[in-house]
């Protein structure tokens, strides 16, 4: 027998109304949150582990001339006290415990999160949340793709999410009126909403964002030491290494937390970097590495995928699970709930 | 016996004389050399192989409103026929065939290049342009580190060597009078030359250079027909694979024309990425990974080098060289040419 549920519509129609929010974690991502949806009439409860966190976040909010506020508290427990969704943004290794506090105070509320990898941060919702209640917690999995090297409040920014790719969870178990209500949230920040299950997305970040702050590191670090390099350094060097000032814990927990699909991914790159390895070796090296060059040269300036016009498609699951496979995103979601207006790739 | 050598000082001072110069090649780095040195009151021609291109360089200096103006012209031959100084900006594969054009028409003003190899390009001059003639041609090996993902004509930038490293090779046979006379032009651009052999060039550029262009376009083909990946592709993606836009046949001849310091340089990449591929199979891959992570945050963060105070140094081969190795630049030659003013990395 399914226990019963209390569902919490953040939203019932396309326009968001104004809701209570707790957001947990105040770095980049919480940070920029908490600013863009103060912007747009919630009322935004704060909590960071960081003391100095808070204090800035406070101060923040008593500074701005906007008018827009939020209040930073002291516990988990006070920013969810009133709040009919809680949005974790604490870096993989933190779950557990701010996990552990929502499970211990009997949250029912929705949650989601803005974790770089989703199945281990589902499995830790249904270990730790979920199981533990009659009266259970809701769970819709998010990553919004606007990630900086920059961390912390002071590198927050309200408009860090407009048109940036956000993928949220379709699980077996999701309640697609709750992912409904967190893709209405989503899309009221601008950002473009893409429906994926958590292996999807696991396997699809690995290539496009984890690796990439793997092959930022090593190249980084093979010039250490080199003084003649590292001014020779220009452009093809900059861009290549800037992930790489990224906090070592953040990128750790990262990639370290996704590992079976960012070990395949990384395979196929050093699989990819051996071939050129061994085109240098060929009595014609730049004959040889010329096609190797232009399988790349085809996708990086086909990319980023056009938008082609914007379609209305039916609320279901597989509906939706089949627009992200194709690379689309939703930017809408119709009053009736029943339609969202959504975007594929032209 | 050594040959009688026509010397040719491109200036005699601090103050560039205006001379009249040839540049060989016009797409993105000869076509910015183009407009960059004829705006400095220089008198300039130019050549390139391909007629649309010539085209478009003509069209574009009867277009200028600055007053700015610099002739096209048909051949290399007629390109270099009043000029004391040559600037060699096409691709590696196409230097034997310029270099043979310079040799049969008896060319002995001075000679520079900007491919981004400078072993190979040292070793084609020697055997093709200056052995065959009493009167020798002389040659300093450049290299601009001011590439973009663009290419061609259109892309040119006077504005493109500001604030550039570039580097002018000392080798046992360079002419220290001819290395002032480039390093006099190229300080009179904004760019700073960093002295170097071309041994140390091409094993730096290697590792800040051709690498970073085998990892973005490793990068960029591990996702081909993966539309959700290219769609989640943020900016991790973007400037990883940036570098993966520019012309395959350009990179082919970048990275295949150094073969030996870029596999040697790859090598080391691929040896840190199987590091970190062997820390995701651990049991904590997260605790694995961040001192692999620790070690390119800490280059990248101090990166680039921020510049010390100028110091005046006295002209030697030995003391320049060594100022390279430092991570040094030259950002003016003095009046007497008796000292430069140079910059060390603080």
């Amino acid at each position: 027998m399914k226990p019963p549920r209390v569902r919490t519509y953040v939203c019932r129609c396309a326009k968001v109304i104004a809701v209570d929010i707790a957001v947990i974690g105040l770095g980049l991502i919480g940070g920029s949150l908490l600013q863009a949806l103060a912007a747009r009439g919630h009322r935004l409860y704060g909590y960071d582990a960081d003391p100095a966190t808070r204090a800035t976040a406070r101060t923040a909010s008593a500074r701005t001339t906007s008018g827009t506020r939020w209040q930073v508290v002291g516990s988990v427990r006070d920013a969810v006290a009133d709040t009919q969704l809680a949005i974790l943004a604490v870096p993989l290794p933190s779950l557990p415990g701010v996990l552990d506090e929502l499970s211990g105070r009997g949250y029912t509320g929705l949650v989601t999160d803005v974790t770089s990898v989703k199945g281990a941060v589902r499995d830790l919702v249904t270990q730790r949340l979920r199981p533990a209640h009659a009266r259970l917690a809701g769970y819709v999995g998010g990553h919004p793709m606007a990630g900086r090297e920059q961390s912390g409040f002071d590198a927050a920014d309200p408009d860090l999410f407009t048109g940036a790719a956000w993928v949220l969870c379709l699980e077996p178990d999701t309640q697609l009126g709750e992912w409904l209500d967190v893709a209405a949230l989503v899309t009221s920040l601008g950002a473009r909403v893409v429906p994926a299950t958590a292996e999807e997305h696991d396997r699809a970040v690995a290539a496009v964002s984890h690796v990439p702050h793997l092959l930022a590191t090593a190249l980084a670090a093979a010039v250490a030491g080199d003084p003649l390099a590292l001014t020779l350094g220009a452009g093809s060097f900059r861009d290549g290494t800037r992930v790489a000032a990224t906090r070592p814990d953040l990128v750790a927990a990262m990639t370290g937390g996704n590992p079976d699909a960012v070990a395949d991914a990384l395979d196929a790159v050093i699989a990819s970097l051996t071939e050129a390895r061994e085109a240098l070796d060929e009595d014609d090296p730049i004959g040889a590495l010329r096609p190797w060059f232009a399988a790349g040269t085809e996708v990086r300036t086909a990319w980023p995928p056009t938008a082609g016009s914007s379609i209305e498609l039916p609320v279901s699951v597989e509906t939706l699970l089949r627009l992200g496979h194709v690379g689309g995103w939703v930017t809408a979601i119709a009053p009736d709930r029943r339609t969202v207006t959504a975007v594929r790739p032209a």
